[in-house]
């Protein structure tokens, strides 16, 4: 055993990778696995939490245009929001810059974030400014949602199908990463509906991210190709990080009448991409077994 | 004007220093100015929310023992929090760390981590880790503290006495910045007691962090050297930094029965410092005028 735990414990991040490494580390912590912490406030709503990084070189490369990191840095904690059908109140950033950083460039991240924010009724309330070796900000997001309602990964049932909000795929390549519409809209409108049972944002792509909900729901899934809305090819659908799109389902008999719904009131439909199945953690696509393939950080 | 903007802008963080750059980049925002920023929560609390970054080489040394890393990381929020007279009941960490960092490093933060929080019974509910060129820890605090009761740097009078709850200078040398004991328990003493009228955490120095009392209190004040709780010399315990002390005002006429209580209750006495003084903005030790110096990050 304790030979077992310095074998365990002399390892790098990178021969551990991210997920392993966060599981090992949060094993004995409240209320994470979902995109938020969800957590008592009063009588009528819970108290939800979230915080994400923005790091130059990892999530931007430099010299992306400052406006466009701001963005995604306070959008990417929006999502997390989405994520739940919870509604996010305040933000707060810690920026880290080396000593040699202009001002400008400063200034003009801080009027990216004001921009997503400003869209969703956000206060950016506090935060911190250091010193360190590269760019990063550190968004952590308040907000709350009723009490009870927040739209778990432990909500599907087999049987349900499965819905995403849009397109897939190419989201580094497109840009669309710095510049994505957190689904805020949509995911109140879902909590408020009634009709969706479980949601998640896509961030590390939707054949990862959904493995979340099958473990957590103890469910399986099967993913139909045809169905997939796509930008590139169905590889990148599968596997392609940081859409930021909602995967979500709806009990199938009242998939019909959510689709009509979705329409009357958000003047849209969202694709049915498969649904879920018995057999626990087991992902298909049209009927094969899937085999795992992610982005994940430190991993090689 | 254009010109104007224009070379300001083109400053680097480190011509502007740290203090002028927070300023100019959260001037339009709500909420900023105390240790942590006070929001509307429901009919009986207001919400009380702080981040705080920690820095491998900044705050810091690389060699650092991991669990006193995680036991300042988490103890600076809490003095945020202590600060404010308010009640600290959840953390979220942002982890970030190079790909060869060792996981049983990381392991050993979370233990301090995790001793400090226990203490003060505070629950970690999230974070992230991700990749970065050097380890840092980005610690997010969320609490509450009874409507309206939140004691801020804004409630000093002309007459109050200065107080501070321990000795100042030399935390650095003597490693007290990693093993401090955030002043919880006082600060709810005081909060409790209502005696005290204004307060913060000393972070940069007891001259640097009183300017800002006096700033935002409008008021000057006067320190009395012989009275001052020093570790090393004079010019440390004034203008030292991360001593995580509390400094506090009462009302003269308050004072005695103040000592009095403290002495009942906690089984201890503050040392009175100095007095609120009514020239605003100015500072002085024995009645001679402070010239300005401080730590500050970017700046030489």
């Amino acid at each position: 055993m304790a030979n077992a735990w310095l074998t365990g414990a002399m390892k790098t991040l990178q021969q551990m990778g991210e997920h392993a490494a966060i599981a090992a580390l949060t094993k004995n912590l409240k209320a994470v696995g979902d995109d938020c912490a969800v957590l008592p406030l009063d009588a009528h709503y819970d108290l939800v939490l979230t915080s994400d990084p923005l790091i130059s070189g990892v999530h931007f490369t430099p010299g992306t245009d400052p406006e466009q990191i701001g963005w995604k840095a306070a959008a990417r904690v929006l999502s997390d929001f989405a994520a739940m059908g919870a509604d996010p109140q305040y933000l707060l950033i810690n920026l880290v810059a080396p000593p040699e950083q202009d001002f400008q460039t400063l200034e003009k991240i801080y009027e990216g974030v004001s921009k997503v924010r400003k869209l969703f009724d956000v206060d950016l309330v506090g935060g911190d400014l250091s010193q360190g070796p590269t760019l990063e900000l550190h968004v952590f997001g308040v907000g709350r949602v009723p009490k009870g309602a927040a739209l778990l990964r432990s909500g599907a049932h087999v049987g349900d199908i499965l819905y995403v909000t849009g397109p897939l795929g190419g989201s580094f390549s497109s840009g669309k990463h710095l510049t994505f519409m957190p689904r805020i809209k949509e995911s109140k409108w879902m909590r408020q509906s009634g009709f969706v049972r479980c949601m998640m944002d896509i961030s590390d792509g939707l054949a990862t991210d959904l493995r979340h909900i099958l473990k957590a729901s103890r469910v399986g899934a099967d993913i139909v190709s045809a169905n997939l809305p796509m930008v590139g090819t169905l590889e990148q659908a599968l596997f392609d990080g940081e859409d930021f799109e909602l995967l979500f389902t709806v009990r199938a008999e009242d998939a019909d009448a959510f689709d009509f719904q979705c329409l009357e009131d958000l003047d849209q439909q969202f694709p049915r991409i498969g649904k879920i199945t018995a057999q626990p953690d087991v992902l298909t696509l049209d009927g094969v077994v899937l085999a795992r393939k992610a982005f994940e950080h430190f991993k090689d």
